[in-house]
């Protein structure tokens, strides 16, 4: 397999989208989901195949042009892929899968496993831009164009990922929420990783609000980056320094010096 | 990408297989159907990727054996995926997709376009035992436990497909039904296809009954290899001739050298 690397991911109308998403927004949702995770490898995309249930003739129409300005967009073939009819029990159940195909442009690639003690811990862009889409398009929040182009339709990272790939000695993106995600690398790294709440790089309209920055902080959808640099080392890009990593203790995830709160998720947890 | 081999497959449970199937026959088959799309390519299988809607956790958790015991059976591995939460509107709707990767064997790699006027026209295997399995399974024929080991998990021919790759002109597996598939071939090589029913190798129930070999012709599930040679060249494996190919005429697809019937279909159309 050489320098390539392959990812897949499956996206559930009704789980992942609402039910009356525009057909548009759940096809570049699917090219950014699968992309950014080739972004958290410093990959440069190659190409797509995809799985595609099919649906009512007009959507799917819209769906597959809109497929193809995302793929573009980023430069991607469409390798190739399976279209099947959806039962007529499904209740709109429909499910999409897409294949991303990568080729790394650092080796080794890097990996969610690699964070050692005494790296410091570094996310870019913003936490929770995606959640404050979300309440804007339910109504839980005033509307906010960004913020909700970013929930619709996820930007992967991947000029800093390919940037951050030769210095980083870990690396993620954040689909399920920071606090996961971040316990997730400390998982498969054998660290303990803290967060000082305090630095999260938060929207301005989450500030100061009592509820939504620990609510931002397990929140996924935002695809932004996660990663770990040797300490005094500085990353090539813009990007927040959010915490440190200490040898393994008897948790693997603290905020600010205490273990979170054991009634609450951490984020968005599969199935 | 060099000299590797991608295709994706997806099995939607009420569409492809009965909402009753067993888990471990789910598993098998979907390994089966996309390992079969290597073979047709003369690929050596590697690994995959797959997408699962979660389900009952006693089915997940006999799927998940099932499924590492077909790809142990394969020598291939399982390179990464994504399992999502099935809606609970769905109506028992899943879907799974699986990527497969394989390494080509012999380049170019074989495609369905390549046919070419005065190439013979051959097929692996018997044509309409996976029929006889859904006949036996429903009640509507006798039971045959090969027929119906056929029609619950494929046999992808992965050796023969290796063997092929260097002396076809072009190959394919049949997947949708021996006539449609024959006419994707005829019409990607833009040439005539034409086959002679008499020379189709059926199984002995099928033979002589008034309706069922013109119905296997048109049943898929065998995911047998269709491909063809270059005229006075015989294949290295055992396979029957079962017709010719002729420059392109006003039709792709002629039977015995009349044009199918265009009431009925030729095989399974998706969606």
């Amino acid at each position: 397999m050489g320098d390539l690397v392959l990812t897949h991911d499956m996206l559930v109308i009704g789980t992942h989208v609402m039910s009356d998403c525009a057909p548009e927004d759940v096809a570049w949702k699917l090219v950014g989901v699968n992309l950014s995770d080739l972004a958290a490898k410093g990959a440069q995309p190659i190409g797509v195949l995809m799985g595609y249930m099919l649906g009512a003739s007009e959507w799917d129409t819209r769906f597959a042009a809109a497929l193809g300005d995302a793929l573009s967009h980023y430069d991607t073939a469409l390798l190739g892929g399976d279209t099947v009819a959806t039962p007529a029990q499904s209740g709109d159940t429909r499910a999409f899968g897409m294949t991303a195909i990568g080729r790394a442009t650092h080796m080794p690639v890097p990996s969610r496993s690699g964070a050692r003690p005494g790296d410091t811990l570094w996310v870019t862009g913003q936490i929770g831009l995606a959640m404050l889409g979300y309440l804007g398009e339910t109504g839980e929040a005033p509307c906010n164009d960004i913020a909700i182009a970013r929930y619709r339709r996820p930007a992967p990272r991947l000029s800093e990922g390919r940037a951050l790939a030769p210095h980083v000695t870990a690396m993620m993106d954040i689909s399920d929420g920071l606090l996961l995600d971040a316990q997730r690398m400390a998982q498969a790294s054998g660290v303990t990783i803290t967060i000082q709440s305090g630095a999260v790089p938060l929207p301005a309209p989450i500030i100061g609000n009592a509820d939504l920055p620990a609510q931002a902080m397990r929140w996924g959808d935002d695809y932004e980056l996660l990663f770990t640099l040797p300490n005094g080392i500085e990353p090539p890009i813009d990007a927040t320094r959010i915490g440190v990593v200490y040898g393994m203790s008897e948790h693997h995830l603290l905020i600010d010096g205490a273990v979170p709160d054991p009634m609450q998720s951490l984020g968005w947890e599969h199935g």
